[in-house]
């Protein structure tokens, strides 16, 4: 099928190879979905919420209660997430995976809540085996419930604050790199907060030591929405979708994914490389090409929201496009590198 | 009004300046419209064709007649600038501006030909002077057309096989670089063809000398098409319209817009930076920032409408986000750089 599509990209009214990137995402949509004429159907956003006990320590400059206000802001349309959403026709699901607050229970949010907080990973282990459990399971179920409606193309986002931390963590182990080549300004740390948080990180490294295992690394440092992410990517692998990858917390969680189930990086698109120092990194780990480079560093899913129409681009050419046979426009092969 | 938009841009719910570049955008757009609350309306995309007597000298990997092919294929709907326009609702017009060509009467495109090809500039200027102006004003009309139909913001494309040439002499002059700095492999040449482009080129070079006016300089070199698009581009500018630039040939163009009048660049937004290695300098000589990197080399506006949709996230943001007061959530000061 490769041959035969990039057969069909050559031959479309263009120099060889003048699409640049978009050629490369063409060929690999069409690879994922086993055919000529790929589609992108009902693309879907799932954001997970949750809180992190290492929040207290802290580690970000936002209070914890902003978790659940942004959640609030989610609902009611307000936040980036849901601008760039609307702009795209994407579709947008608010999951609390674990947020500190009691939601009405009319609140129009998928609840998967799992726990208040997660425990602080500085004394101990974030989430007991069962809660990880339900996580995976919780995560996976939302992706089977988008791929009912149809959805072939999903992305994931994140609201947590201080999710910058166990994100960081998790780099750092997959890596080998030291806490002070992974941790960054999050959302927004002057050089004294960025201090108390390496301290901080450095103490928990220390406290936890190296951790082979993926699936025990994500239960030891990650938040309840990272874990529920973790099995959202690996159930959109199993069902053949295309993945989007968003920034530095939700790349965290796709390394771990891959570590799991090597394969789900064929199936991933990475939308734009964040603003955040380890992100580049995570990218260069995974071997993957950003889309955009705008230096976002927002979370919530807005890197993919906002790359989506030029992805959609790349399916957009391979189906619209006339061939030069079709037009009836001269190729030219003599004077041609291939 | 700069200060104002500054202030409602960091109100917005998101952690300071984490939506990079789109910051940037939002805060340029608002200024070129004075206005806080900036819109996009009717965008444009022009596409201008025409015929080089350079083209005779083997400059490009494809003959003349590919030109009138991809005219025809424009409005037929088959080139990749229809297929990006159609993603995005953008107007596509197509001009003729001097085609080697003789289209039916009743063919859907604007009929602003100025000759069939240009002279060659191996052994002469480009253009008469009267051809040159024709131009001019041709171009201007276009732009007052869709200012008319209340278009505020426009890109432009150019076909015309063997137009790298002429953008080469353009930036080899006004940058100060050799030939072989600003020879690239336009739309496909081989190692042998690029040698052949260099040495034509290079006697070109120094047929005309040093041409210091900007004017002067696209009348020696300048494309039918690309003296139309200088018209429009002057055009836009007194329009005070969002500009969008595209590749290697329309910045060039651009470039000598700049030189006639240097306040053009305040509407400029750079849509991508090209593979054709040239591009690069001419944005460094800008100070351009391009909005995507995707390695395109293909013209016709392409990087204009892909980009397009991440350029109107920055008005989308800005006029659909919540701020920190209208959604009750917590902002942070104490721990902020500003």
């Amino acid at each position: 099928m490769k041959k035969e599509l990039q057969h069909k990209i050559d031959f479309k009214t263009k120099p060889l190879g003048s699409l640049g990137m978009l050629e490369k995402l063409a060929l690999q949509i069409g690879t994922i979905q086993n055919t000529l004429s790929p589609t992108l159907n009902n693309p879907h956003m799932i954001v997970f919420a949750g809180d992190h006990g290492i929040a207290h320590e802290g580690v970000s400059p936002f209070p914890q209660e902003v978790t659940f206000q942004m959640v609030m802001n989610f609902l009611q349309g307000g936040a980036a997430i849901n601008s760039f959403c609307m702009q795209h026709d994407i579709n947008i699901k608010v999951v609390d995976s674990g947020v500190n607050y009691d939601f009405e229970p009319n609140t129009p949010l998928i609840n998967h809540k799992v726990g208040r907080e997660t425990a602080s990973f500085l004394t101990g282990k974030a989430m007991t085996p069962e809660q990880y459990e339900e996580c995976i399971v919780k995560g996976r179920s939302v992706v089977k419930d988008a791929a009912k409606e149809g959805c072939n193309v999903i992305g994931f986002g994140e609201m947590g604050i201080a999710n910058t931390s166990p994100a960081t963590m998790i780099l750092c182990q997959i890596c080998n790199l030291t806490i002070e080549e992974c941790t960054g300004r999050g959302s927004g740390l002057n050089s004294e907060g960025v201090q108390k948080k390496l301290k901080t990180l450095q103490a928990a490294k220390e406290f936890h030591g190296e951790i082979e295992d993926a699936n025990e690394l994500m239960r030891t440092y990650g938040g309840f929405e990272m874990a529920q992410m973790l099995g959202a990517f690996l159930e959109a692998k199993d069902q053949g979708m295309v993945i989007l990858v968003d920034g530095f917390i939700t790349t965290s969680v796709f390394m771990v994914a891959a570590e799991i189930n090597p394969s789900i990086r064929e199936n991933a698109i990475y939308a734009h490389q964040s603003d955040e120092g380890g992100h580049r990194k995570m990218l260069e780990h995974l071997g993957g090409e950003p889309v955009l480079k705008l230096g976002l560093r927002l979370g919530e899913g807005t890197g993919v929201a906002i790359a989506y129409p030029v992805i959609k681009s790349a399916v957009q050419f391979l189906s619209t496009m006339a061939s030069f046979e079709d037009a009836g426009v001269s190729n030219h092969d003599e004077f041609l590198d291939k």
